[in-house]
């Protein structure tokens, strides 16, 4: 090991590379419940040509590479692999160009995802896509998941957004792919075979993104409901008005317990569901909207319907949805936060098969999500120590994900597969789709040295 | 090749076999200029099973396979190559599944683009990629060439609606990629390796689409200038008030002449450019953006700017850019369309280059195109026969190209590479991309079957 870091030392400064444990400790996790591994050196890159030698260096000796940003990911893509180096992106966090006459910004895979979006708003330019963690997380590493958001509904996620990259190859070739232009279909799009390919077909390295123009209002309303099947009816509801609002997110009756056990919003502990919805565009649009969408959501039978008089009464509805994963967080020493997606017509069984196989478990969930885009997050409320009750964890995400696919949907909306998912990919997405994508990783990385055991073997 | 025939039709029926000559000539063109193959014999399957069938006798023998739907593809891609398998997807033509509450349609491959565009607006909703060959085009090969369309710039190209898809590989293999979830990350997307792979990777068999609510108003304005820079003006302001029109149309002076002298339709003959503007959407955000850009050409000194008053009056304006093609292709024997697309902001230097370099080869020249996602159409109207004149159309395409991409724009922006611009590839997208795209060819088809030498050789 250490003829390693002294080698990794000849290609970077000495400083830009961290071998005591001190430092090594705390890349072993990332924002994986439950998973860990232990890092043994770790380079900070400053620009591509040093992740070029560190890679070129690697394949040579076949060493294997864990390229990571800040480390928020939730499916362990970013945990260490055992002897393999380190990669770590965030000191190239440069945004490069803003480019207003084409609707582009270009940035380093280091840039923090919120700095990118603030740089866009500062020229009246808007980045749609907005996950959990945006105030910590990389671009790269939202290209690298194809992280989704609140946002997914009205406007789709990362994948959406990336127009370009420069990507360093498992040989050590630069790449650039893609182009400023809306249209470019000269060969195939390798750009979208890198979007979510989770560190495993090349380390990123800068970003072309798509900006669209801001929308001038927006707003917020926040209905209650006493049975959950009328949540969902107002979602189908205001669907099939042909609304796409920007923003349609559910609690459950546990997650607006522990809201108000943690933030004490003033949240009716006996409701079952709360939704809240939100409109963008123009001033009349966004009137209409949520006219529209208030009238459904009392239709549908909500016990209190609550629209904001300002934004600062916006932020203040908005909270309770802001705080749902620090608040269930809090309740257990271990917080395994789930991303079940199916179709938006199947929201309702899927809801309902959840809370039957975790009681029938014996395990406390709390529900919450992104219910237009029929992303949830069973989030189950347990301690990893207890081994007994971390089987029936296990044993009750296994039945939800089997659920979700029998439904049409997916064992991952937003999160990857890396670590936490690779054992229930296969029954998934079945044989012959596994087949493709082990074609591929083996095409562009032979040696299997670019985050090698994630996604799967 | 009779036992070719004899073997085909031992897997459908006789009828569906063909091999005659009167048959096979008509399959040796598509809707590229100057390119033509000799079929050897076409098979039209009716269903996925067919497919397979024939794929996998076709693999054991190592038989090429082109697959094709209506053969109104720009770039040679569907033109038959010598001793291979013609298979023809129009007899699949059927929507399987209108799905309201997901926003979603499920079709056929050889599903005609128009038809379903009709479905979904049955329901009140829109299927947004309209490519120009769209009346008589099949979903599947707009998927397989990634098609365009005159929507881009608000709406996106085919890719940004393609969900998810049945696929047989190269070794026969049926497989089912992508899902109805917005989001979905369960590994690679393997669907987007499929979109724009121009039947080289894979035949689709059915493709599930994402729909949109159809916009409740739209509106359209022609602008008329003297000046190419003051309709390029015009297009900057747009963009720069932050307003994306469904469509920004731009038509020069040869091809204004063209379609008056075909169409009549009063156009000024002096005028250097012409603008189609439409906004669509909500009724109050059409006028608004429509009165911005009147305005805005105005300032930007359109010599005349007529708003349409009714939907009537619209198609009437439309007429001109929906004319310009075959008014084009009326004045030579031979039309060859091309697609160079450069950002948005280089669209001036793009105009000017184009016609400098036609003047210098002694060419005539129309240029027509979306100048919203500059995606421009340089048209030569030349004759094949006269070979010395062809030879500088294929000096002044060199020329476009390489100037496209030093502007950071590509050699295609809509019409894919196929053959009639595989010799442009490389140059365009360098070496190290290139190898990408040939290391994903071998991996998903190692025999090279499938619609071999397209692409690249």
């Amino acid at each position: 090991m250490t003829a390693l870091v002294d080698d990794l030392i000849s290609l970077l400064e000495p400083r830009r590379v961290l071998s005591e444990p001190e430092h090594l400790i705390t890349y072993g996790f990332d924002g994986t419940a439950a998973l860990h591994g232990d890092a043994s050196v770790v380079v900070l890159p400053v620009n591509s040509a040093e992740i070029v030698a560190i890679v070129q260096y690697a394949a040579q000796r076949k060493i294997p590479i864990v390229s990571r940003g800040s480390g928020t990911g939730l499916s362990g893509g970013s945990i260490p692999v055992p002897g393999g180096i380190i990669l770590c992106l965030v000191k190239m966090d440069r945004i490069l160009e803003l480019d207003e006459k084409n609707l582009t910004v270009l940035v380093e895979a280091g840039a923090i995802t919120q700095k990118v979006a603030e740089a866009a708003d500062g020229i009246g330019l808007l980045y749609p896509p907005d996950p959990g963690s945006m105030k910590i997380s990389t671009i790269g590493g939202n290209v690298a998941e194809n992280s989704g958001g609140l946002r997914g509904l009205k406007y789709g996620i990362t994948r959406d957004y990336v127009m370009g990259m420069e990507v360093v190859l498992a040989n050590g070739d630069l790449v650039w792919l893609g182009s400023k232009c809306v249209k470019d279909v000269a060969g195939y799009s390798m750009k979208d075979v890198f979007v979510g390919s989770e560190g495993t077909l090349g380390i990123m390295t800068k970003i072309l993104l798509k900006l669209v123009p801001k929308p001038a209002a927006k707003k917020t309303v926040l209905a209650t409901f006493v049975r959950m099947s009328d949540a969902a009816d107002t979602v189908s509801a205001i669907i099939a008005a042909k609304i796409i609002p920007c923003t349609l997110e559910f609690l459950d009756r546990v997650t607006i317990g522990c809201v108000e056990d943690y933030a004490k919003v003033g949240l009716p502990r006996d409701a079952a569901a709360i939704l809240l919805m939100e409109s963008d565009g123009h001033p009349a649009v966004v009137e209409e909207q949520v006219a529209t969408m208030e009238r459904i959501a009392r239709e549908c039978g909500a016990v209190s319907v609550v629209v904001a008089r300002d934004a600062e009464h916006a932020a203040q509805l908005a909270t309770a949805r802001r705080a749902a994963f620090s608040a269930l967080a809090r309740v257990s020493p271990t917080t395994i936060l789930e991303d079940a997606t199916v179709p938006r017509s199947e929201l309702t069984r899927m809801i309902n098969f959840i809370q039957e196989v975790s009681e029938r478990h014996r395990l406390k969930v709390g529900i919450f999500g992104h219910m237009g885009d029929g992303n949830l997050h069973p989030t189950f409320l347990t301690d990893e120590r207890n081994h007994e009750e971390m089987e029936r964890v296990e044993m009750a995400m296994a039945e939800i994900f089997t659920f979700a696919v029998q439904l049409g949907g997916t064992i991952t909306g937003e999160h990857g597969v890396g670590l936490a998912k690779k054992r229930f990919l296969p029954a998934a997405i079945g044989d012959a789709s596994l087949g493709l994508m082990r074609q591929l990783k083996r095409a562009l990385d032979p040696d299997n040295i670019l985050n090698p055991g994630k996604i799967f073997d």
